[in-house]
């Protein structure tokens, strides 16, 4: 199993002609369908760019209602509706995102051709989704308005059956379904199979945290903790500390310290600030700290 | 004089990586600022591309409130803010915007660090702004939700002195203004000077009317009758006349057809349909009813 995360928007809040605002694409080898990650002014037009089929995106999470992480949710709506989407979009945001589209939509007198679901976003840490799929956590982050982190883990069965043993017995789907879930195999003679000689743990579901605006904050190491990925932002290189305080924004070494604490397997960062032409200072700024920093470059997929 | 027109997006409502949504740029000679018709989603974005300061812009023309004509408007308006802008920004649009406008910067926690005005486009023909350099107008089109197209004119002395004559003679800057708004001289002496011997009638001031969006609508013509340019949408080819009927767009013989009657100096069609990757087609079949007609390619800037 793997999680593939496309970059869409890597700029914070003035885009420049390179960096989008915020915006990233989720994928799990696990699910059909696609999972989309702030939605900034102009991710219609990026997500054409880099060849993604819009129809698939079946769920949408807006981390908080700054302009930069949803300016581009409403065209991104009417767009699908124009361009004959018929299966449900869901959107997971705070509550005053719903107001702001139902005002829009009559304003356009636009009635959606399919079905949209609304999810509010509470305050604390709630699971917002979870089937036998995946599940998709809210925890909160520290910034100027109400803002969530997500905390995305693929979820499966926690014993894989051996190729080897499949081949060579004639296992019935109630028998495969059993042992997935960690139960010893006896076959109709009524010999036992222990589950070690048979199957494997699944140690290969993947879990990827987002975590887009927020001050430095400790809280957050043990609601991420272990994740194979951390994507947290760092608006502003260390010299810039007292800016990225008032801003409630954080540095490459901030974000980087978060990451170490939490024993993340890599770190992504991004949410540039414009002022920065070349970004690779900031990507090594960051590994000083914590070698496997990543920089979240448009266009480029993660496989996590 | 002239006036520039810079076309920053030629699309209708679904955008596709080549052609953004409705926006377009008209700088004259006779002002120092610029003015902004239509913002549709990425048009901060596209001023970038084309190298735009878009501190200088001043005035903002929305021309209804479909998504695609305003969706860029408040990321522009929250950029400038965080950019530094300080001088007056007027925006002139149907008034269930401003009601958007606030819920949105609400909800954002944003206060503008620079005067917003915002200007109420009423029902029927009036002028927007009248100053001694250019009148902006609007007048109704025909759409789905209230529309107005505008027709910008420069404005100037009805006559220009000749260069001959000021380069022989020491006039005072009282005289100047005398002789241009179309007084004979008379100098110290008592001598006259025929008004026909030291000026020339001013016949350089230019006209620029913008249509969009609009089904076919005849009653246009007389609000557009003479201008230098008319930019009129041709968001279908003439094959699909009932789909344009059935929309309220306009097909590229339609369009033509204003222009010739209007006789219109220039026309210019944009807001194409997603479906026309090749967009010539559309100017041909255009051409065949007026020749004199363009075609909105993003980033070109016409002299008009």
């Amino acid at each position: 199993m793997a999680l593939y995360l496309t970059v869409l928007g890597s700029s914070s809040a003035t885009p420049s002609l390179n960096r989008h605002p915020s915006a990233f694409l989720l994928r799990s080898d696990r699910m059909r369908s696609l999972m989309l990650i702030d939605c900034g002014e102009g991710t219609q037009i990026q997500l054409r760019r880099y060849g993604i089929c819009m129809q698939k995106i079946s769920h949408i999470f807006i981390s908080h209602l700054h302009g930069d992480h949803f300016f581009g949710l409403v065209g991104f709506l009417l767009s699908q509706s124009l361009l004959g989407r018929k299966n449900t979009l869901h959107v997971y945001a705070h509550s005053p995102l719903k107001k702001i589209l139902k005002m829009i939509l009559d304003v356009d007198k636009t009635v959606l051709q399919y079905p949209l679901e609304f999810h509010t976003i509470k305050s604390g840490t709630h699971v917002l989704l979870e089937d036998d799929k995946i599940q998709v956590k809210a925890f909160p982050l520290m910034h100027s308005l109400p803002t969530h982190g997500f905390l995305f883990k693929e979820k499966g069965y926690p014993y894989l059956i051996k190729k080897s043993f499949l081949e060579t017995h004639d296992i019935s789907k109630q028998w495969v379904e059993r042992i997935k879930n960690g139960e010893a195999y006896v076959d109709e003679c009524g010999k036992s199979y222990p589950l070690e000689e048979i199957a494997e743990k699944e140690n290969n579901l993947r879990s990827f945290a987002y975590c887009s605006d927020t001050a430095y904050y400790p809280e957050l190491v043990r609601k991420v903790k272990n994740v194979n990925m951390l994507y947290h932002e760092a608006t502003f290189m260390a010299d810039l500390e007292n800016a990225a305080n008032d801003k409630k924004h954080s540095t490459t070494i901030q974000a980087a310290n978060i990451a170490k604490a939490a024993k993340a397997d890599n770190l992504l960062i991004g949410h540039f600030s414009a002022r920065y032409k070349d970004i690779r200072p900031l990507q090594e700024e960051a590994q000083t700290v914590f070698p496997r920093t990543l920089i979240a470059l448009e266009g480029v997929t993660f496989k996590i």
